[in-house]
C-alpha cells in the first residue's frame, strides 16, 4: 500500500427519516423534529465522509438528476473525487424508514430503487490503481465488477446484509474469494454461516474467503476475528443518539481511512483501525443525515479515540 | 475492610431446566441431554461458590427438607460457612424454565417458593461482623432485614429484579440508600430510572442512593459507571455455553470476592472486579447448574482474566 488513497462504491440516496421522540434538526439550529424528509445519506456518502478524515478518497456510485449539485461539491472540498459519481436521468435511490422507540431496530416503510436500477458501476481510469477498496452494501455482482477494474487491490474490505446473503448466496460466495476484511452484523453473521453460537460462525465464515472478519453489534460494539484471536470492542456510550442511520457505514469508512493511512492490516493495526471506524461512527448518530460527518476532522476523532480506550483501561498486560 | 470475609444472602433452589439443544450432562461424564430435573441452584449457591474462590463466605438462605445434605457439604469444603441456612419444613424453592433456542431468552415455566415463601433471613450472631454483604436478588425487605443484622458493614453490594422494582418501588427505594454497589442489567435499569438510554439512566440510578453501578448485558458484557466515568468489559466469547443460570450471580460472587480480597472498592479496583466477576461467570455458563464453579480454583479464573483482557488490549494509554 503504497498509497493511501481509498476506492469505495455504495449507494448514495436520500432518506426520508421518522424517530419516535424529537432530534436536533440540522437545517434550522436550536430547534427539534421528528421527521426529516430528502436527507442526503447513502452507504458511500456516509462512508467517504467518513475515510475522508484520514486520506482521499475516489467514489463510484449513481445519483439522478435529482441529487443536489452542493452535496457533490461538499465532498469534493474534502478531498473526495466524484469523478465517479454518474449522473443518470431519473431520480435518486431513496429509503424511507421509521426508527423504533428503542433508537435501533427500524421498519422501512418505503425503498425506490429509481437509477439505483439500472446502476452498472464504471470506474474512471484513474480510479484503477486504487489499492484499498471498500465494498459497499450492494449487490454483490456489483461489488465484483469494482473489484474487476481495480488494477491490483491490496487490500478489500465488504460489507454487506441479509438481503444478498438469503438471495444471491452463490455470486456472495465468489465474492468472499475474493475480500480481505468482512464487515457484517451479528445476525447477517449468524445467517451466512448457519451457525447461532458467533465465535463458531465466525469461525466458519474465515473458511469461506476472507481472513479478517469484523461483526457489529450496533450499541454494543464490535468484535474482530483473525487468525491471532478475538478483538472485543465497545462502541462509547452515548448520552444522546439523534439518528443512527449511516452508523455502520461510517464504522467502515473510518476503518478503511485508517488502515489507508497505515499502510497495512496486521492484526495490531485492525485492532486500532476497529476503534477509529468505532470513534468515527459515534460522531456520526449525534446528528440526522451526514450532518455529524460533513465537518469532521481527525483531531476530533482521535478525541474519542481517547474516550473509547479510557472505556476499557485497565493498565498494562500483567 | 481489615477482614475479608463475605455474607452472601440469596435463594437455595432446585431448578427444573430444559434446553433447546443437548448440552454436556453432568452426571452422565460424556452424555447429553436437553432436560435436567431437580438441579441444585439459586443464587446464594452460585454466587457462594464464586466468590469462595477468593475468599471465605458466610451464607444466609433457607432450604426445606428435601435439600439434599451432600450440597451443603460440598460449600462447607470450600470455606463456606452454611451455619447461616435454615432448614424448614418443607419443600425447597424450585423454579422451572425453558430456555429459547438463542440460550440467552428464558421463559418461566413454573415457580414453587414453598419454604421461601416465609423466610426472614437471622444471621448468627458470628456472621454480624462481616464487612462485605453481597445482598442477592430477594424481596428488597429482606434485604433490609439482612443488612439491619450485619453491626458495620464497609461495602455493601445489592442485586435485584424487574419483580421488585415494579411492585416494591418504596421498599426498594430505601435500600438502595443503603448500598454502595447495584447490579442490575439493562432493562431493569431502564424500568427503575423510566429512561430508555443507557448513560442517562444510570446516571439517574446514581442520584438515588449507590455510588456505584453496574450493568450487566449477558453475551455483551457490562458497563460500569461511578464519578471517575464509565468502563465498559465485554464477556469473553464462548463457543460453547451449555447453560446461563447462574451466569449474574457467579458474576456477582466473583466480584465481591475480588473486592473482598483488595480490601477496597476504588475506581480501579472496581475495574478489576468486574473483569474477575466476568471470568467466573465465563466459567459458570460452560457446565450445567454449579458444575462449573463446584471445583473452581482461583488460577483457572485467573486464566480467563488473561484472556479477558488480551480480547481488548490495544497496548498503553497514548
Amino acid at each position: 500500500m503504497s498509497t493511501s488513497k481509498i476506492l469505495i462504491v455504495g449507494s448514495m440516496a436520500f432518506d426520508d427519516l421518522q424517530f419516535p421522540m424529537p432530534v436536533p434538526d440540522p437545517s434550522r439550529p436550536g430547534e427539534t423534529g421528528d421527521t426529516f424528509d430528502d436527507v442526503v445519506g447513502g452507504s458511500a456518502t456516509y462512508a467517504s465522509l467518513a475515510a475522508s478524515c484520514y486520506a482521499p478518497v475516489r467514489i463510484v456510485a449513481v445519483v439522478g438528476d435529482d441529487f443536489p449539485k452542493a452535496m457533490l461539491e461538499q465532498l469534493g472540498r474534502r478531498r473526495i473525487d466524484t469523478t465517479g459519481v454518474e449522473r443518470a436521468a431519473g431520480l435518486t435511490f431513496r429509503w424511507k424508514g421509521r426508527y423504533r422507540p428503542d433508537m435501533v431496530g427500524r421498519d422501512t416503510l418505503d425503498t425506490q430503487l429509481n437509477v439505483f436500477a439500472d446502476f452498472r458501476p464504471k470506474l474512471p481510469d484513474h480510479y484503477r490503481d486504487t489499492e484499498v477498496v471498500l465494498l459497499g452494501n450492494i449487490h454483490p455482482a456489483l461489488q465484483l465488477e469494482v473489484l474487476d477494474q481495480v488494477s491490483s487491490p491490496q487490500l478489500v474490505i465488504a460489507d454487506t446484509m441479509d438481503f444478498w446473503i438469503s438471495g444471491e448466496a452463490e455470486t456472495l460466495a465468489a465474492l468472499l474469494k475474493r475480500i480481505d476484511v468482512l464487515v457484517i452484523n451479528d445476525e447477517e453473521a449468524r445467517l451466512l454461516s448457519g451457525i447461532h453460537n458467533i465465535v463458531r460462525a465466525a469461525k466458519d465464515i474465515l473458511t469461506r474467503g476472507p481472513d479478517k472478519l469484523i461483526i457489529k453489534r450496533g450499541e454494543h460494539g464490535s468484535l474482530y476475528f483473525d487468525d491471532d484471536g478475538i478483538f472485543a470492542a465497545p462502541a462509547l456510550p452515548l448520552e444522546t443518539v439523534a439518528d443512527p442511520t449511516g452508523a455502520g457505514d461510517s464504522f467502515a469508512g473510518g476503518l478503511v481511512g485508517y488502515l489507508a493511512c497505515q499502510g497495512n492490516a496486521r492484526h495490531t493495526t485492525m485492532r486500532h483501525a476497529i476503534v477509529h471506524g468505532t470513534a468515527t461512527a459515534s460522531h456520526c448518530v449525534q446528528a440526522v443525515g451526514t450532518g455529524g460527518l460533513a465537518n469532521l476532522e481527525l483531531n476530533h476523532v482521535e478525541q474519542r479515540v481517547k474516550e473509547i480506550r479510557e472505556l476499557y483501561y485497565l493498565g498494562e498486560l500483567p
